[in-house]
């Protein structure tokens, strides 16, 4: 599979597209999208093979929006993998630090260098659509007193320059990633991982709202020795303070002690589908 | 406690403030303001007594950004209830439906109402800050070609009509909120409820991540017969990929087995906090 395409959420530059790289490699196309729908209805519509979602940041929780839309679309995981969100000062080439009078970013990154604005009071913050397309605006209208704040590819694209390198308040904050593709394409290029390489599965499902009802679900795994790595709850639409329940767990759905847990789980649940198995990103 | 002030994001007119009265009665007053973290503020300092957030929606999911206040303020939760979320179509006296060209409101609001746009492609959806809010500016602007989608409290407040009531596609939707005080007026004026009437108990832990954690923690609920109706986690800061669980169950923590439940639980989580016991809401 030479040169596949991947979909993602935001401008060229974007921390999803350095997610994308480190899956398939430099060699992939890429196809923006406005939002997070239309990365999936990229696959739908078959212009691109894969997509690729944020799932979850370690400092601001899970991506609900995707929760839902994986439930809605069932395009299979394939892979995940987190980047750590480093947030670059980048600039015009020949722009220098006391030229710079106000910083262009999506918010959750202005947020996230608060540090960095303390000790500058003299630059403004704007908030702006998106991260890279900061950077993107700031070249295309040659902008000479301003920065953005983005990821190094950013800068790299839109040839501009990283002034102040990793200006974010919080060094542990990384987010994870889903690679998603259509079930036929799924079956037919099975992920291969290296032998004895740890694998993950992820999977939803809801209960009847009985007494002890999560803890039964969450037997199926601890019984049989499966090691949860997330779990995380969305309203169940139509049913009033009732829950869906996503669930990430270390296996692979083939795996005879996997199988009869979701077995296990079948039994007990309303609803159950499995979201996908694919190695454990690093 | 005669006329105790509540502090609630929002303008007047707000679901919160359609909550306050829900849990204290017409009497109370109200102290609007612009954010979650002010309403916290404001009990901090001193200026009202109570503040109440809404912490999940029944199609939304969580408000995550007040789970995380929960723990930063320790002030303890004592009371809850439920507002259905009903969306009116407000105009200003003397204005007639076909002569609307806008509709202003929260996105969320008007992302709630697609049926009502769909049957009307004449009308402009047009995002305001806040529900209440955008029928008190129809009334200051004094616009009279323009509608705004809100609470039927906001429209008897800003001295407004409701030309179409319950426009929301789907009636299934709750928000619940928490009422919350500072720990010295909790003790002083515990939260009293009829003889019998149901508790709930919220609590906030996290766990080593060893396998099995979660289940250890919710084995005991489970063991003692208590009755799980919410888990949600978040992010634990410093400590990527590791989560602060947040549970609701029926029970109060001074019960004896409660108590016992907690004592368990104290013994094998890495952080524990009761965040309150309050009487369940309707």
């Amino acid at each position: 599979m030479a040169h596949p395409t991947v979909a993602f959420q935001g401008e060229r530059g974007s921390f999803s597209e350095e997610a994308a790289y480190k899956l398939l490699g430099p060699r992939i196309r890429v196809q923006p999208c406005e939002t997070f729908a239309a990365t999936f209805e990229s696959v739908v519509r078959g212009r691109t093979k894969f997509c690729l979602v944020p799932i979850e940041n370690t400092l601001a929780g899970s991506v609900h929006e995707n929760y839902d839309h994986l439930v809605n679309y069932e395009f299979p995981i394939v892979g995940e993998t987190s980047v750590r969100i480093v947030h670059n000062l980048i600039v015009l080439k020949g722009v220098s630090f006391s030229g710079i009078r106000r910083v262009f970013s999506h918010p959750v990154a202005l947020n996230q260098c608060l540090d960095f604005f303390a000790r500058n009071p003299q630059i403004e913050r704007v908030p702006f659509y998106d991260t890279a397309g900061s950077v993107k605006m700031i070249a295309e209208e040659k902008l000479r007193d301003a920065a953005a704040i983005a990821s190094a590819v950013a800068a790299e694209i839109y040839g501009a320059r990283i002034l102040r390198k990793s200006i974010e308040d919080d060094r542990r904050n990384f987010t994870r990633f889903f690679l998603l593709r259509t079930p036929v394409y799924a079956r037919k290029h099975p992920v291969r991982a290296a032998a004895g390489a740890p694998w993950k599965t992820s999977l939803v499902f809801s209960m009847r709202n009985i007494p002890g009802a999560l803890f039964k679900a969450l037997a199926v795994f601890a019984l049989r020795d499966l090691n949860l790595t997330k779990i995380e709850s969305r309203p169940l639409r139509g049913k009033p303070w009732e829950y869906l329940f996503y669930v990430d767990f270390l296996g692979r759905a083939d795996e005879p002690n996997v199988r009869n847990a979701l077995n296990h789980l079948g039994e007990i649940a309303d609803f159950l589908r499995v979201l996908g198995s694919y190695p454990k990103g690093a």
